[in-house]
Formats: C-alpha cells, sequence, structure tokens
C-alpha cells in the first residue's frame, strides 16, 4: 500500500543534547531498539502522560523522580519491542535498575533518567539485555542529525517512518532552537496514545513555566487527534530545557516566539503520527464549528473520529454524510439534529439535518485525496475545534490482526 | 468468507398474525424490499427506540401514533432500501401517506399502522414506488411460515440471513406463542443500532404490561451487544399482543414462563444478529464480573467490545489480553489495575494486573472458534454482565467502504 508522503522537515538541533541508539536485540527485527538523549547541563523538564489506568512501569518511575528531582532530568533511556507494562512489581524494579545503571555511566543522580518503553504489554521486561547495551549506548552518543535520526528511528514500532520537526528563531544576537521527535502509529487517541515525544529545547526555563507551555501546544494538537481510539498504556510528551542557548522564555517577548515554536513542532508532529497512523490512507482533517464550548466540540470530533461506519466510508472515499450525522446524533449532547450542517472539502451536503444537493463525484474526488477537510457546524455558539483524524482500512485490521503484534 | 452458522430455530406462529413481501424497486438488487405484519384484532403495543437524537421519520411517526392510539397496532409496513432518515419534513409527510394508504387498504385507523425502515440516511424516501405496491402487499398475506420467511427476508439490508425466533408454551387447555423476527448486521451497538426487531405474541397484555416485559427482556439481550459501536438512527423494537390465545399474561402463573419465553426469543435473535455481524467471523461472549453494579459492568463491556485494537486482535485469534487490560484502564471507572484478571475460554490469562502462566496455544485454539468466552474480573463488588460482541475483520471494512452503501 502506497504510505501518504510528507516533505522532510527541515531540522535543526538545540545545543547541548547529544542522542544515539544501538540494538539490543528486544525487537525480533534485529533493529535498534535502545536510544538515549542526554543533556550537557541538567534540563529542566514537564511532561503529560497517558489518563489510562492500567499505567506501564516506566511511567510510575518517571513520576516519581521527576517530583525526587523538583523537574529535572539529565537522560532519556527509551526502548522499543517491550511496554514494561502489566509487568507489576518486578517491572518496576527492572525499570529502576536501568535508570541506576544509565545514571552510574553518565555520573549524574538516578532520578534525573527519565526512561520510556514502548511494545508488547504484558511480557517480562529483558532488562539483562538493555543493561548490557547501555555502555555502547553512552559511547556512541553525538550533537549530530545523524545520530538524532538514528534515536527517531530506534522508538519505532510499527511506524513505517521516523517523525522529527524543528523550529528556530533569533532572540537578539542569541538562538533558541526547538527539536521535536516522535513516534506514533496504532492506539492514537486525546490523552495521548502508543505516542511517545520529545520536545528539546536549549531556552532556559523554569519546570513551572515549561508545564504551561506544553500544556498549551499539546491541547490544540497531540490532544486533537484520533487513529482508533484506544489510549495507550504508555504516552508520554516530554519537554525539556538546558537553557544552553542564555535564552530566558521567562521575558515577554520570547515566550510568545517560544509558544508559537513549540506549537509548530507539535502540529507538524501530529500530522506525521496521524499520516502515518497503522494502515492510514485518508487524513481527514475535522472542523466541528459553532459548539456552545470547546469540549462540546472535542466531544462531537471524537464520536466522528470513533465511528467505525464513518472511517470505512472515507476508506471509501464515500461522501456517506448520513453516517457522520448520525455519529453526531449520539454523541451526546443535546444537539438539534435540525440545525446541523456538513460540509465535504468545499461542498455543503448536508444543510439543516437534510440533504443538501452537491456534486458527488466532486465530494468522492475531495475524500480520495491523502487529505480532506470535513466540517460539521452545530449552530449552538462560537467554539470549535480543529482535530486530526483518518480513515479506517483493511490494512488496519491486517496490521493489528497479526497474531501476536 | 465463511459465515458462522446457526442451527435454525424452531418455528411457531402465533395466532392471528399474518405476512407478506413485495418487490418495489427501492433495493438496487431487485429483490424484495416492502413488507407486512396484519393482526387480525387490534394488538396491545410496547416499542423501543433508538436513543440517537438524530431519528428517521417512521420513528417520529411510530411516537405519535402509538401516543394516539394508545398504545395499539394492526398492522406493520416495512421497507428495506431507504432509511427516511435526515429527510426533512418532507420525509415524514411521505411516511404518513404511506400509512393512511395502508390503513385505508386495511380498513383500519392510520395511527394502528406502524411503519419502520432501514437503508441508506439522507437520500429522498421513494413513497410513490411504495403507494403502488401496497395492494399486491395486502393481497399476499398469509398465516403461514413461508409468509413469515419472506417477511424476514424482505427486511434485511446487509444480513445474509433472515433472523427468527419462537417459543411456545401450554397455560392448560391453551398455547400462548411468542414470534420474534430481526434484522440487524452492521451498525449495532446498546441503544439498538440498524436494528430492526419485531416480537409477535397471541397473549393478551395491556400496553402498560407489555412496556415493563419488553423492557425486562431487552436489557439483558438486545441491549448488551455490540458490533461495531455505531448507534443507528432507526432501531426499532416492537412487541404486538394480540389476546388470539384467550390467555392474560396479568395472571401470576402466566407471567414469569411469559416473561422467559420472551427472554428467549430476544436472546436468539441477539445472537443471531451478532453472529451475522458484517465480516464477523468470531463471536466473543463477554463476561464482565465483580464490579459495584450492572451499569459499572456495561460500562467496561461496552470500552472492551469497542475497541478497534482489541477487536482486531479477535479477528487474528490472538490471545493479546494486554490490549483487553489497556482498555479496562480507559473506561473511565476507578479500577485498580492490579486486581483485574482475565480469562480466555477457559484459562486464566492475566492475574492481579500482570501475565499469569498460560498455555498460548489453547487459548489461541480457543479464540479461532466461532464462538468463544472472554471473562474479566474487577473484584470490585457483586454485579456482572453478559456482553456479546464480535471481531473486527477487513471483511467489515470492505463492506462499509464499498461505495456507497
Amino acid at each position: 500500500m502506497t504510505k501518504l508522503r510528507r516533505t522532510p522537515e527541515r531540522i535543526y538541533l538545540p545545543r547541548g543534547f547529544s542522542f544515539s541508539a544501538v540494538v539490543a536485540g528486544i525487537k525480533a527485527s534485529g533493529r535498534p531498539d535502545l536510544a538515549l538523549i542526554a543533556s550537557s547541563a541538567s534540563a529542566s523538564a514537564a511532561a503529560l502522560f497517558t489518563r489510562n489506568l492500567v499505567v506501564a512501569a516506566p511511567l510510575e518511575v518517571d513520576r516519581a523522580s521527576l517530583a525526587s528531582s523538583a523537574g529535572h532530568v539529565r537522560a532519556v533511556v527509551v526502548n522499543s519491542g517491550n511496554a514494561n507494562c502489566a509487568t507489576g512489581r518486578a517491572g518496576r524494579q527492572s525499570c529502576q535498575r536501568v535508570c541506576r545503571h544509565a545514571a552510574q555511566l553518565l555520573g549524574v543522580p538516578a532520578e534525573e533518567v527519565f526512561p520510556s518503553s514502548t511494545g508488547i504489554i504484558g511480557v517480562p521486561f529483558p532488562a539483562e539485555k538493555i543493561v548490557a547495551k547501555l555502555p555502547d549506548l553512552m559511547a556512541a552518543r553525538a550533537s549530530t542529525k545523524p545520530a538524532a535520526l538514528a534515536f527517531a528511528q530506534a522508538i519505532m514500532t510499527t511506524d513505517t517512518r521516523p517523525k522529527i520537526a524543528a523550529q528556530r528563531f533569533r532572540v537578539g544576537a542569541k538562538e533558541v532552537t526547538i527539536f521535536g521527535v516522535a513516534k506514533g502509529a496504532g492506539m492514537i487517541h486525546p490523552q495521548l496514545a502508543t505516542m511517545l515525544v520529545y520536545l528539546l529545547t536549549d531556552a532556559a526555563a523554569t519546570p513551572r513555566q515549561l508545564q504551561q507551555l506544553l500544556h498549551d501546544a499539546c491541547d490544540p494538537t497531540l490532544n486533537s487527534m484520533s487513529i482508533d481510539g484506544d489510549t495507550s498504556t504508555n504516552d508520554t510528551v516530554l519537554l525539556l530545557a538546558n537553557g544552553q542557548s542564555g535564552v530566558r522564555v521567562s521575558e515577554a517577548r520570547v515566550r510568545h516566539r517560544f509558544s508559537q515554536a513549540l506549537g509548530a513542532v507539535c502540529q507538524s508532529l501530529a500530522e506525521q503520527i496521524v499520516s502515518d497512523g497503522e494502515g492510514v490512507q485518508h487524513v481527514i482533517r475535522l472542523f466541528v464549528e459553532q459548539t456552545s464550548t470547546r469540549e462540546e466540540a472535542l466531544q462531537v470530533a471524537k464520536t466522528i473520529a470513533h465511528s467505525a461506519l464513518v472511517k470505512t466510508a472515507w476508506a471509501g472515499a464515500d461522501p456517506n454524510w448520513g453516517r457522520i450525522l448520525a455519529a453526531v446524533g449520539r454523541c451526546g449532547l443535546p444537539i438539534d439534529p435540525s440545525r446541523v450542517r456538513i460540509f465535504i472539502g468545499n461542498q455543503m451536503v448536508c444543510r439543516d439535518g437534510v440533504a443538501h444537493p452537491f456534486n458527488e463525484r466532486r465530494a468522492h474526488e475531495s475524500l480520495a485525496q491523502p487529505e480532506c477537510d470535513i466540517r460539521v457546524q452545530l449552530r449552538r455558539g462560537k467554539s470549535s475545534v480543529r482535530f486530526l483524524t483518518t480513515d479506517l482500512t483493511a490494512e488496519y485490521v491486517h496490521i493489528n490482526a497479526d497474531y501476536s503484534t
């Protein structure tokens, strides 16, 4: 199947971060599956985690470590091929062991090592394999684009391509860079699903400032998308700021530009994640408009984006707006169907809850594009949301029905 | 693809009901698409409708007619091929027109004709075609099994086989019969989704008695199943009692047996609907147990039954219990993952939130059967639910991505 193609992003690396990746033998494929980000100085950190109550061991360790270090991180150690989830106390101990070893090799406190895992749930965590490869991992690190790309590739699971994005802006004679790297693929739904995202900047900020900036940047981007409606146990978005640019985000003129640049990086990563979703042939930019609140718009968007009937119609480029209307009708809000308008591409297809004459061939062609806009207007208020989602294809089923992914 | 096979049900017809079906030219296939049930005496009626706020015209007419007739029905007129939904005022008027014509031909009040439609949403309703065929439809009616089967076939859409069930019991020298006929296929989810079910009995009952009996019978059966999580705009369950057996359900000794027989008919129809779901290869009997309330159990069951990742794993007969546990974790309840136990077939696969050693080959074989039991225990109380659901196959996607279903 042809995957959607995206223009490669222009890459800039922030100062003071290095990257590496090695083969630890966790993935059956024999591909790199252990990766490192290290910062030359202790970085301020902010993180968002899955809202799933079944939470992987590394997330429990991350939360405890961020609390003891008062939001500071020196290194990120990620493995793919095993989620270290539903592994109980042994899983937590294995994770802590990896962190202790990595910290020793780097000469930093163990609580400043931030672990992540992605892969199969419920399989004992291969800490031995990882610990054995940590010296190689440390030795290989470099502050180069190839090293950053190697990191991006090593954290992939069913992703078909690495996901990276960057923004850079000047503040007087100084330069601030934000670099982002992510993995996604399936199990993507608001509240972050099998999604690992690392956002690195050489700006200077407190953990508290970063947390607000991260929240604001993720809300309309990484938290406004859905592939299959499942929320994973391992989702993590981490933002690190090591201050090596000498620019503080607390300065008013910097904060706004930083916020915009961070938003752009998150938006690009969100689009890359969705367009590389498992089996995805069509990305849908869903605009839910004229709702009373943004939460209402999100609720409608999620119901549409989660409907198997709607998503399979999109797979066939079928402008079957009745299925969209039916999804709106069961979203749980007291909507008035006779006020709903639906647009596919630039054509109105449903006006006030009934069919509006449209060129069916053109609507089909809009949906047959790699990306298509669909607009749903409820006419109950002035709020709206832009939500990224996808079709549901037979290929998705094949990927996820393969015994055992 | 091989569809699941079910032993044909033993059929009994209640006294005083006749059936017919004709070709009205609504379905492109040219198959019968207009069908009738008539009762020789005015029957007490109870109905359940979709909770979708986008509601098809016939449901609006049904609600109004049942109110004016004080819950009495003489005839049911069903068409397939057009849902008469999102058709606005014109759709309601067309529906009323069909009812008036049918009532005239039968010599009954228009409000005692109960209309149903199933098929595509948002396409103008072909009232002309239907009205033209009503005389043939009336003339063809017969109180025979072939006529009942013809009715069952004419209401099918993507169903691959008709769905009928019956129960009969003696009360002294008299005999009470309950006959049920249904269509299902896709868009099946609690709160009744593209599901039309007609339950006919020759017992005598008031509309109020019937409503309680219908609610009790549907709750654990037709309202405890899900194929794809979508709730249609046309779902209807209608129970008619014409009293021709001379047995009243108000008698204590009758009520219990009637209730059991009605439950058995609904259970059989639920199983037939799920096993004939679009693209279904495996039916899963999901038991969610040890919850605080039945509502909690239902919430967990629906989250599992709605997870694309879980359902595709089932399609591959993959005993990937981690995906089930992850679905439990995001169901919205404050569950404790470390108390969760999961069984596939008769094997425990997850104990207290972590892997429990099991024979993977045997678990795979259990899931490869046409039907498999999966048990999830939360250990927070004594409530439970039995929920019927299915896998999600590439075939489902093919059926629903075909331009335009």
